[in-house]
Protein backbone atom coordinates (compact mmCIF):
# COMPACT_ATOMS: atom_id res chain seq x y z
CA UNK A 1 0.00 0.00 0.00
CA UNK A 2 1.30 3.40 -0.76
CA UNK A 3 0.42 6.64 1.02
CA UNK A 4 1.19 9.50 -1.22
CA UNK A 5 0.65 13.08 1.80
CA UNK A 6 0.85 16.11 0.68
CA UNK A 7 1.91 18.06 3.29
CA UNK A 8 4.09 21.35 4.19
CA UNK A 9 5.63 19.55 6.52
CA UNK A 10 6.97 16.51 4.83
CA UNK A 11 9.55 15.60 7.17
CA UNK A 12 7.59 16.12 10.32
CA UNK A 13 5.17 13.63 8.70
CA UNK A 14 7.86 10.99 7.17
CA UNK A 15 10.47 10.79 10.86
CA UNK A 16 6.71 10.49 12.52
CA UNK A 17 5.84 7.63 10.34
CA UNK A 18 9.60 5.88 11.70
CA UNK A 19 8.31 4.18 14.23
CA UNK A 20 6.21 0.75 15.41
CA UNK A 21 3.65 -0.71 12.99
CA UNK A 22 3.96 1.66 9.86
CA UNK A 23 8.18 1.20 9.91
CA UNK A 24 8.12 -2.13 10.26
CA UNK A 25 5.15 -2.31 7.51
CA UNK A 26 7.56 -0.39 5.68
CA UNK A 27 10.92 -2.50 5.89
CA UNK A 28 8.71 -5.38 5.18
CA UNK A 29 7.75 -3.68 2.12
CA UNK A 30 4.09 -3.87 2.80
CA UNK A 31 3.59 -0.10 3.03
CA UNK A 32 5.72 2.73 1.81
CA UNK A 33 5.13 6.76 2.91
CA UNK A 34 5.59 9.28 0.22
CA UNK A 35 6.05 12.87 1.35
CA UNK A 36 4.87 15.69 -1.25
CA UNK A 37 5.75 19.10 -0.46
CA UNK A 38 3.81 21.88 -2.63
CA UNK A 39 5.81 24.79 -1.60
CA UNK A 40 8.22 22.52 -4.32
CA UNK A 41 5.92 23.22 -7.14
CA UNK A 42 5.09 26.74 -5.98
CA UNK A 43 5.85 29.46 -9.20
CA UNK A 44 5.75 32.21 -7.14
CA UNK A 45 9.54 33.13 -6.83
CA UNK A 46 9.12 33.20 -2.82
CA UNK A 47 7.79 30.10 -3.23
CA UNK A 48 4.23 31.49 -1.70
CA UNK A 49 1.73 28.77 -1.12
CA UNK A 50 -0.95 30.74 0.07
CA UNK A 51 -2.78 34.22 -0.91
CA UNK A 52 -5.61 36.40 0.97
CA UNK A 53 -9.44 35.44 0.84
CA UNK A 54 -11.75 36.63 -2.12
CA UNK A 55 -14.06 38.49 -0.11
CA UNK A 56 -12.15 39.87 2.67
CA UNK A 57 -11.56 38.38 6.19
CA UNK A 58 -8.66 37.41 8.55
CA UNK A 59 -6.04 34.66 7.62
CA UNK A 60 -4.74 33.74 4.14
CA UNK A 61 -5.89 30.40 1.82
CA UNK A 62 -4.03 27.60 0.33
CA UNK A 63 -3.87 28.46 -3.52
CA UNK A 64 -4.63 26.17 -6.10
CA UNK A 65 -1.42 26.43 -8.41
CA UNK A 66 1.05 24.43 -5.91
CA UNK A 67 -1.57 22.29 -4.31
CA UNK A 68 -2.71 21.07 -7.62
CA UNK A 69 0.63 20.94 -9.41
CA UNK A 70 1.82 18.47 -6.43
CA UNK A 71 -1.15 16.27 -6.83
CA UNK A 72 -0.68 15.88 -10.63
CA UNK A 73 3.36 15.24 -9.90
CA UNK A 74 1.72 12.21 -7.58
CA UNK A 75 2.18 8.70 -9.85
CA UNK A 76 -1.52 7.62 -9.60
CA UNK A 77 -2.03 3.88 -9.33
CA UNK A 78 -5.37 1.86 -10.67
CA UNK A 79 -7.20 1.37 -7.47
CA UNK A 80 -6.23 4.76 -5.60
CA UNK A 81 -8.16 7.07 -3.68
CA UNK A 82 -7.43 10.73 -2.93
CA UNK A 83 -8.61 12.62 0.31
CA UNK A 84 -8.29 15.80 1.83
CA UNK A 85 -7.79 16.14 5.82
CA UNK A 86 -11.08 18.88 6.22
CA UNK A 87 -13.01 19.70 9.43
CA UNK A 88 -15.75 19.48 7.34
CA UNK A 89 -14.92 15.93 6.01
CA UNK A 90 -17.21 13.06 6.69
CA UNK A 91 -15.93 11.89 10.09
CA UNK A 92 -13.10 8.62 10.11
CA UNK A 93 -13.81 5.15 11.26
CA UNK A 94 -13.44 1.48 11.46
CA UNK A 95 -15.63 1.09 8.78
CA UNK A 96 -13.96 3.90 6.71
CA UNK A 97 -10.42 2.04 7.76
CA UNK A 98 -11.71 -1.24 6.30
CA UNK A 99 -12.55 0.26 2.88
CA UNK A 100 -8.80 2.30 2.42
CA UNK A 101 -6.89 -1.02 3.02
CA UNK A 102 -8.81 -2.34 0.22
CA UNK A 103 -6.72 -0.10 -2.03
CA UNK A 104 -3.30 0.34 -3.46
CA UNK A 105 -2.70 3.99 -2.49
CA UNK A 106 -3.98 6.59 -0.08
CA UNK A 107 -3.27 9.95 -1.37
CA UNK A 108 -3.89 12.38 1.49
CA UNK A 109 -4.05 15.93 1.35
CA UNK A 110 -3.24 18.68 4.17
CA UNK A 111 -4.22 21.90 4.49
CA UNK A 112 -2.10 23.74 7.55
CA UNK A 113 -3.10 26.68 9.63
CA UNK A 114 -5.45 28.28 6.72
CA UNK A 115 -8.31 27.13 4.51
CA UNK A 116 -7.89 25.21 0.90
CA UNK A 117 -9.27 27.24 -2.03
CA UNK A 118 -12.69 25.35 -3.01
CA UNK A 119 -11.59 24.38 -6.49
CA UNK A 120 -8.39 22.47 -4.84
CA UNK A 121 -11.09 19.94 -3.54
CA UNK A 122 -13.44 20.48 -6.61
CA UNK A 123 -10.12 19.83 -9.79
CA UNK A 124 -8.77 16.41 -7.35
CA UNK A 125 -12.41 15.14 -6.63
CA UNK A 126 -11.01 14.53 -2.97
CA UNK A 127 -13.34 12.88 -0.87
CA UNK A 128 -12.97 15.04 2.75
CA UNK A 129 -12.11 13.25 5.40
CA UNK A 130 -12.35 14.67 8.95
CA UNK A 131 -10.71 13.25 11.61
CA UNK A 132 -13.39 14.29 14.51
CA UNK A 133 -15.34 17.17 15.60
CA UNK A 134 -12.65 19.47 16.57
CA UNK A 135 -10.40 21.99 14.91
CA UNK A 136 -6.80 21.21 14.75
CA UNK A 137 -3.85 23.26 13.09
CA UNK A 138 -3.31 20.91 10.14
CA UNK A 139 -3.78 17.78 8.39
CA UNK A 140 -0.58 16.16 9.57
CA UNK A 141 -1.50 14.38 12.67
CA UNK A 142 -4.92 13.51 11.87
CA UNK A 143 -2.96 11.96 8.38
CA UNK A 144 -0.77 9.88 10.38
CA UNK A 145 -3.67 8.34 12.66
CA UNK A 146 -4.92 7.26 9.16
CA UNK A 147 -2.24 6.15 8.33
CA UNK A 148 -1.72 3.95 11.27
CA UNK A 149 -4.91 2.22 11.20
CA UNK A 150 -5.12 1.65 7.86
CA UNK A 151 -1.72 0.03 7.88
CA UNK A 152 -2.42 -2.13 10.67
CA UNK A 153 -5.44 -3.60 8.74
CA UNK A 154 -3.05 -5.11 5.98
CA UNK A 155 -2.42 -8.53 5.54
CA UNK A 156 0.72 -8.90 7.40
CA UNK A 157 0.95 -5.75 9.25
CA UNK A 158 0.50 -7.21 12.65
CA UNK A 159 2.19 -9.81 14.29
CA UNK A 160 0.50 -13.11 14.97
CA UNK A 161 0.14 -12.05 18.47
CA UNK A 162 -1.57 -8.72 17.80
CA UNK A 163 -4.38 -10.06 15.91
CA UNK A 164 -7.48 -7.55 15.56
CA UNK A 165 -10.29 -9.43 15.85
CA UNK A 166 -10.22 -8.86 19.61
CA UNK A 167 -10.20 -4.91 19.14
CA UNK A 168 -12.67 -2.40 20.35
CA UNK A 169 -15.05 -1.62 17.50
CA UNK A 170 -14.01 -4.96 15.19
CA UNK A 171 -17.40 -6.57 15.94
CA UNK A 172 -19.34 -3.55 16.94
CA UNK A 173 -18.21 -3.37 20.93
CA UNK A 174 -15.75 -2.41 23.11
CA UNK A 175 -13.75 -4.35 24.77
CA UNK A 176 -13.97 -6.25 28.27
CA UNK A 177 -10.70 -5.67 30.67
CA UNK A 178 -7.72 -7.31 30.93
CA UNK A 179 -5.53 -7.97 34.06
CA UNK A 180 -2.06 -9.24 34.23
CA UNK A 181 0.14 -10.03 36.74
CA UNK A 182 0.32 -9.33 39.80
CA UNK A 183 -2.82 -11.09 41.09
CA UNK A 184 -3.08 -8.02 43.64
CA UNK A 185 -2.06 -4.55 42.71
CA UNK A 186 -1.95 -1.84 45.94
CA UNK A 187 -5.29 -3.35 46.97
CA UNK A 188 -7.34 -4.48 43.91
CA UNK A 189 -7.66 -8.09 42.82
CA UNK A 190 -7.75 -9.85 39.51
CA UNK A 191 -11.40 -10.66 39.63
CA UNK A 192 -11.47 -14.79 40.42
CA UNK A 193 -13.03 -15.44 37.49
CA UNK A 194 -10.03 -15.09 35.60
CA UNK A 195 -7.89 -17.26 37.77
CA UNK A 196 -10.48 -20.14 37.62
CA UNK A 197 -9.12 -22.34 34.31
CA UNK A 198 -12.42 -22.43 33.60
CA UNK A 199 -12.33 -21.44 29.69
CA UNK A 200 -16.12 -21.60 28.88
CA UNK A 201 -16.87 -19.49 32.24
CA UNK A 202 -14.02 -17.24 31.15
CA UNK A 203 -15.55 -16.68 27.58
CA UNK A 204 -18.78 -15.54 29.09
CA UNK A 205 -17.80 -13.42 31.56
CA UNK A 206 -15.36 -11.79 29.21
CA UNK A 207 -18.56 -11.44 26.69
CA UNK A 208 -20.82 -10.12 29.44
CA UNK A 209 -18.31 -7.37 30.44
CA UNK A 210 -17.96 -6.25 26.49
CA UNK A 211 -22.19 -5.78 26.39
CA UNK A 212 -21.83 -4.35 30.20
CA UNK A 213 -18.74 -1.87 28.96
CA UNK A 214 -20.47 -1.24 25.85
CA UNK A 215 -24.10 -0.46 27.32
CA UNK A 216 -22.31 2.38 29.81
CA UNK A 217 -19.60 3.79 27.62
CA UNK A 218 -21.20 4.24 24.26
CA UNK A 219 -25.06 3.68 24.82
CA UNK A 220 -25.22 4.62 20.69
CA UNK A 221 -23.06 1.52 19.93
CA UNK A 222 -24.76 -0.68 22.57
CA UNK A 223 -28.10 0.35 20.57
CA UNK A 224 -26.30 -0.58 17.22
CA UNK A 225 -25.13 -3.47 18.03
CA UNK A 226 -28.41 -5.08 19.64
CA UNK A 227 -30.23 -4.45 16.07
CA UNK A 228 -27.35 -5.91 13.98
CA UNK A 229 -27.66 -9.73 13.45
CA UNK A 230 -26.65 -11.61 16.81
CA UNK A 231 -25.20 -15.15 17.08
CA UNK A 232 -27.41 -17.43 18.79
CA UNK A 233 -24.44 -17.17 21.92
CA UNK A 234 -24.89 -13.60 22.48
CA UNK A 235 -28.83 -13.85 22.43
CA UNK A 236 -28.63 -16.24 24.92
CA UNK A 237 -26.31 -14.47 27.19
CA UNK A 238 -28.13 -11.09 26.86
CA UNK A 239 -31.06 -12.54 27.66
CA UNK A 240 -29.61 -14.61 30.62
CA UNK A 241 -28.81 -11.08 31.80
CA UNK A 242 -32.22 -8.97 30.76
CA UNK A 243 -30.23 -7.11 28.20
CA UNK A 244 -32.42 -8.17 25.13
CA UNK B 1 -0.06 24.27 29.96
CA UNK B 2 1.80 21.92 30.91
CA UNK B 3 1.42 18.47 29.29
CA UNK B 4 2.97 15.03 30.81
CA UNK B 5 2.84 12.46 28.25
CA UNK B 6 3.53 8.74 29.35
CA UNK B 7 4.44 7.25 26.47
CA UNK B 8 6.95 3.45 25.38
CA UNK B 9 7.79 5.91 22.54
CA UNK B 10 8.77 9.42 24.21
CA UNK B 11 11.28 10.58 21.15
CA UNK B 12 8.38 10.18 18.92
CA UNK B 13 6.27 12.46 20.37
CA UNK B 14 9.02 14.64 21.11
CA UNK B 15 10.13 15.19 17.83
CA UNK B 16 6.49 15.58 16.43
CA UNK B 17 5.54 18.53 19.11
CA UNK B 18 8.51 20.09 17.36
CA UNK B 19 6.99 21.69 14.76
CA UNK B 20 4.34 24.54 13.80
CA UNK B 21 1.53 25.67 16.85
CA UNK B 22 3.33 23.70 19.12
CA UNK B 23 6.72 24.61 18.76
CA UNK B 24 6.19 28.18 18.35
CA UNK B 25 3.75 27.77 22.02
CA UNK B 26 6.59 26.12 23.39
CA UNK B 27 8.97 28.61 22.18
CA UNK B 28 6.81 31.80 24.39
CA UNK B 29 6.58 28.85 27.62
CA UNK B 30 2.68 29.15 26.51
CA UNK B 31 3.07 25.11 26.55
CA UNK B 32 5.64 22.66 27.31
CA UNK B 33 5.49 19.00 26.72
CA UNK B 34 7.26 16.56 28.93
CA UNK B 35 7.66 13.14 27.88
CA UNK B 36 7.99 9.98 30.39
CA UNK B 37 8.84 6.59 29.58
CA UNK B 38 6.94 3.86 31.75
CA UNK B 39 9.97 1.60 30.50
CA UNK B 40 12.78 3.62 32.99
CA UNK B 41 10.27 2.74 35.45
CA UNK B 42 10.13 -0.95 35.23
CA UNK B 43 11.36 -3.13 38.24
CA UNK B 44 11.81 -5.67 35.90
CA UNK B 45 15.56 -6.78 35.07
CA UNK B 46 14.83 -7.00 31.44
CA UNK B 47 12.70 -3.33 31.98
CA UNK B 48 9.57 -5.35 30.69
CA UNK B 49 6.30 -3.15 31.11
CA UNK B 50 4.39 -5.89 29.80
CA UNK B 51 2.95 -9.46 30.59
CA UNK B 52 0.11 -12.38 29.71
CA UNK B 53 -2.94 -11.80 30.43
CA UNK B 54 -5.33 -13.77 33.22
CA UNK B 55 -7.65 -16.16 31.79
CA UNK B 56 -5.63 -16.46 28.74
CA UNK B 57 -5.94 -14.76 25.16
CA UNK B 58 -3.62 -13.50 22.36
CA UNK B 59 -1.43 -10.08 22.96
CA UNK B 60 0.30 -9.08 26.03
CA UNK B 61 -1.11 -6.42 28.84
CA UNK B 62 0.85 -3.15 29.90
CA UNK B 63 1.04 -3.41 33.46
CA UNK B 64 0.43 -2.01 36.58
CA UNK B 65 3.95 -1.70 37.72
CA UNK B 66 6.02 0.34 35.25
CA UNK B 67 3.15 2.74 34.39
CA UNK B 68 1.77 3.42 38.00
CA UNK B 69 4.56 4.46 38.94
CA UNK B 70 5.72 6.79 35.73
CA UNK B 71 2.47 8.09 36.47
CA UNK B 72 3.20 8.47 40.29
CA UNK B 73 6.77 10.42 39.83
CA UNK B 74 4.76 13.36 37.07
CA UNK B 75 4.27 16.30 39.54
CA UNK B 76 0.84 17.21 39.90
CA UNK B 77 -0.49 20.76 39.45
CA UNK B 78 -3.62 21.90 41.50
CA UNK B 79 -5.84 22.46 37.92
CA UNK B 80 -5.09 18.91 36.63
CA UNK B 81 -6.62 16.52 34.29
CA UNK B 82 -5.42 12.95 33.29
CA UNK B 83 -6.49 11.42 30.78
CA UNK B 84 -6.06 7.62 29.00
CA UNK B 85 -6.02 7.00 25.69
CA UNK B 86 -8.14 4.45 24.72
CA UNK B 87 -10.86 3.08 22.04
CA UNK B 88 -13.29 2.58 25.13
CA UNK B 89 -13.13 6.37 26.25
CA UNK B 90 -15.73 9.26 25.55
CA UNK B 91 -15.28 10.69 21.81
CA UNK B 92 -12.72 13.55 21.96
CA UNK B 93 -14.62 16.89 20.38
CA UNK B 94 -14.21 20.37 20.70
CA UNK B 95 -16.26 21.04 23.58
CA UNK B 96 -13.34 18.72 25.39
CA UNK B 97 -10.53 20.98 23.70
CA UNK B 98 -12.09 23.85 25.36
CA UNK B 99 -12.59 21.89 28.89
CA UNK B 100 -8.74 20.99 28.91
CA UNK B 101 -7.72 24.37 27.59
CA UNK B 102 -8.61 25.83 30.91
CA UNK B 103 -6.44 22.97 32.73
CA UNK B 104 -2.50 24.11 33.97
CA UNK B 105 -1.54 20.37 33.37
CA UNK B 106 -3.28 17.29 30.92
CA UNK B 107 -1.81 14.06 31.67
CA UNK B 108 -2.06 11.84 28.73
CA UNK B 109 -1.05 8.24 29.27
CA UNK B 110 -0.94 6.48 25.83
CA UNK B 111 -0.53 2.60 25.31
CA UNK B 112 0.74 0.94 22.62
CA UNK B 113 0.21 -2.71 20.60
CA UNK B 114 -1.57 -3.50 23.93
CA UNK B 115 -4.53 -2.96 26.14
CA UNK B 116 -3.67 -1.90 29.57
CA UNK B 117 -4.16 -3.63 32.86
CA UNK B 118 -7.77 -2.42 34.01
CA UNK B 119 -6.08 -1.30 37.53
CA UNK B 120 -3.98 1.42 35.60
CA UNK B 121 -7.44 3.33 34.49
CA UNK B 122 -8.55 2.91 38.23
CA UNK B 123 -5.68 3.86 40.45
CA UNK B 124 -5.36 7.12 38.04
CA UNK B 125 -8.42 7.55 37.91
CA UNK B 126 -8.10 8.80 34.25
CA UNK B 127 -10.87 9.75 32.12
CA UNK B 128 -10.92 7.72 29.30
CA UNK B 129 -10.78 9.54 25.71
CA UNK B 130 -10.86 8.26 22.56
CA UNK B 131 -9.89 10.35 18.82
CA UNK B 132 -12.81 8.11 16.93
CA UNK B 133 -14.53 5.23 16.21
CA UNK B 134 -11.62 3.28 14.85
CA UNK B 135 -8.61 1.21 16.06
CA UNK B 136 -4.77 2.15 16.39
CA UNK B 137 -1.56 0.55 16.71
CA UNK B 138 -1.42 2.93 19.96
CA UNK B 139 -2.16 6.00 22.16
CA UNK B 140 1.12 8.76 20.69
CA UNK B 141 -1.21 10.14 16.99
CA UNK B 142 -4.62 10.69 19.28
CA UNK B 143 -2.21 12.66 21.98
CA UNK B 144 -0.28 14.51 19.41
CA UNK B 145 -3.96 15.32 17.97
CA UNK B 146 -5.15 16.29 21.30
CA UNK B 147 -2.24 18.54 21.81
CA UNK B 148 -2.59 20.38 19.20
CA UNK B 149 -5.98 20.94 19.67
CA UNK B 150 -5.92 22.04 22.91
CA UNK B 151 -2.49 24.03 22.59
CA UNK B 152 -3.71 26.29 19.54
CA UNK B 153 -6.72 27.59 22.26
CA UNK B 154 -4.26 28.68 24.20
CA UNK B 155 -4.77 32.74 24.65
CA UNK B 156 -1.39 33.98 22.55
CA UNK B 157 -0.21 30.89 20.93
CA UNK B 158 -2.31 31.45 17.40
CA UNK B 159 -0.83 34.87 16.02
CA UNK B 160 -3.80 37.82 15.17
CA UNK B 161 -4.16 36.30 11.45
CA UNK B 162 -4.94 33.04 13.06
CA UNK B 163 -8.10 33.83 14.95
CA UNK B 164 -10.27 30.66 15.74
CA UNK B 165 -13.66 31.84 15.81
CA UNK B 166 -14.31 31.25 12.15
CA UNK B 167 -12.75 27.76 12.72
CA UNK B 168 -15.56 24.68 11.19
CA UNK B 169 -17.44 23.57 14.73
CA UNK B 170 -16.92 26.86 16.24
CA UNK B 171 -19.80 27.78 16.44
CA UNK B 172 -21.70 24.41 15.40
CA UNK B 173 -21.09 24.70 11.58
CA UNK B 174 -18.80 24.28 9.30
CA UNK B 175 -17.19 26.56 7.23
CA UNK B 176 -18.19 28.36 3.93
CA UNK B 177 -15.95 27.52 0.70
CA UNK B 178 -12.98 29.65 0.25
CA UNK B 179 -11.36 31.29 -2.76
CA UNK B 180 -7.84 33.00 -3.41
CA UNK B 181 -6.55 33.97 -6.38
CA UNK B 182 -6.45 33.96 -9.66
CA UNK B 183 -10.18 34.36 -10.09
CA UNK B 184 -10.37 31.70 -12.36
CA UNK B 185 -7.74 28.76 -12.15
CA UNK B 186 -8.37 25.83 -14.90
CA UNK B 187 -12.22 26.78 -16.06
CA UNK B 188 -13.27 27.77 -12.61
CA UNK B 189 -14.50 30.88 -11.41
CA UNK B 190 -14.70 32.90 -7.95
CA UNK B 191 -18.47 33.45 -7.19
CA UNK B 192 -19.06 36.85 -8.45
CA UNK B 193 -20.33 37.70 -4.90
CA UNK B 194 -16.95 37.46 -3.73
CA UNK B 195 -15.38 40.33 -5.93
CA UNK B 196 -18.75 42.92 -5.66
CA UNK B 197 -16.95 44.58 -2.91
CA UNK B 198 -20.23 44.90 -1.34
CA UNK B 199 -19.60 43.51 2.44
CA UNK B 200 -23.54 42.96 3.18
CA UNK B 201 -24.07 40.56 0.43
CA UNK B 202 -20.93 38.88 1.17
CA UNK B 203 -21.26 37.90 4.67
CA UNK B 204 -24.89 36.73 3.66
CA UNK B 205 -23.73 34.52 0.80
CA UNK B 206 -21.21 33.12 3.27
CA UNK B 207 -23.30 32.94 6.25
CA UNK B 208 -25.54 30.87 3.83
CA UNK B 209 -23.35 28.58 2.38
CA UNK B 210 -22.73 27.64 5.78
CA UNK B 211 -25.97 26.84 6.35
CA UNK B 212 -25.73 24.84 3.12
CA UNK B 213 -22.67 22.92 3.85
CA UNK B 214 -23.56 22.13 7.53
CA UNK B 215 -27.28 20.83 5.83
CA UNK B 216 -25.92 18.70 3.34
CA UNK B 217 -22.42 17.02 4.89
CA UNK B 218 -23.38 17.13 8.46
CA UNK B 219 -27.32 16.79 8.72
CA UNK B 220 -26.49 16.07 12.75
CA UNK B 221 -24.75 19.10 13.33
CA UNK B 222 -27.04 21.22 11.44
CA UNK B 223 -30.16 19.54 13.00
CA UNK B 224 -28.17 20.89 16.49
CA UNK B 225 -27.65 23.97 15.07
CA UNK B 226 -31.23 25.04 14.58
CA UNK B 227 -32.40 23.90 17.94
CA UNK B 228 -29.78 25.78 19.42
CA UNK B 229 -30.49 29.79 20.39
CA UNK B 230 -30.20 31.57 16.94
CA UNK B 231 -29.95 35.31 16.29
CA UNK B 232 -32.28 37.08 14.60
CA UNK B 233 -29.53 37.62 11.80
CA UNK B 234 -29.56 33.91 11.51
CA UNK B 235 -33.25 33.10 12.04
CA UNK B 236 -34.05 36.02 8.99
CA UNK B 237 -31.65 34.32 6.40
CA UNK B 238 -32.79 30.68 7.27
CA UNK B 239 -36.64 31.80 6.85
CA UNK B 240 -35.78 33.73 3.55
CA UNK B 241 -34.01 30.55 2.19
CA UNK B 242 -36.82 28.13 3.51
CA UNK B 243 -34.45 26.26 5.85
CA UNK B 244 -36.16 27.05 9.14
Amino acid sequence: MRFDVISLFPETVAKACDFSIIKRASEQNLVNVNCINPRDFSLDKHKKVDDTPYGGGAGMLLACQPYLDAYKSVEKFENSQTIIMSPQGKVFNQQMANEFAKKEQLIIICGHYEGFDERIIQKTNAMEVSIGDFVMTGGEFPALCIIDSVSRLIKGALGDEESFEYDSHYDGLLEHPHYTKPREYDGIEVPEVLLSGNHEKIKEWRRLQQFINTKNKRPDMFEKFLKSELSDYDKKLLKKNNML
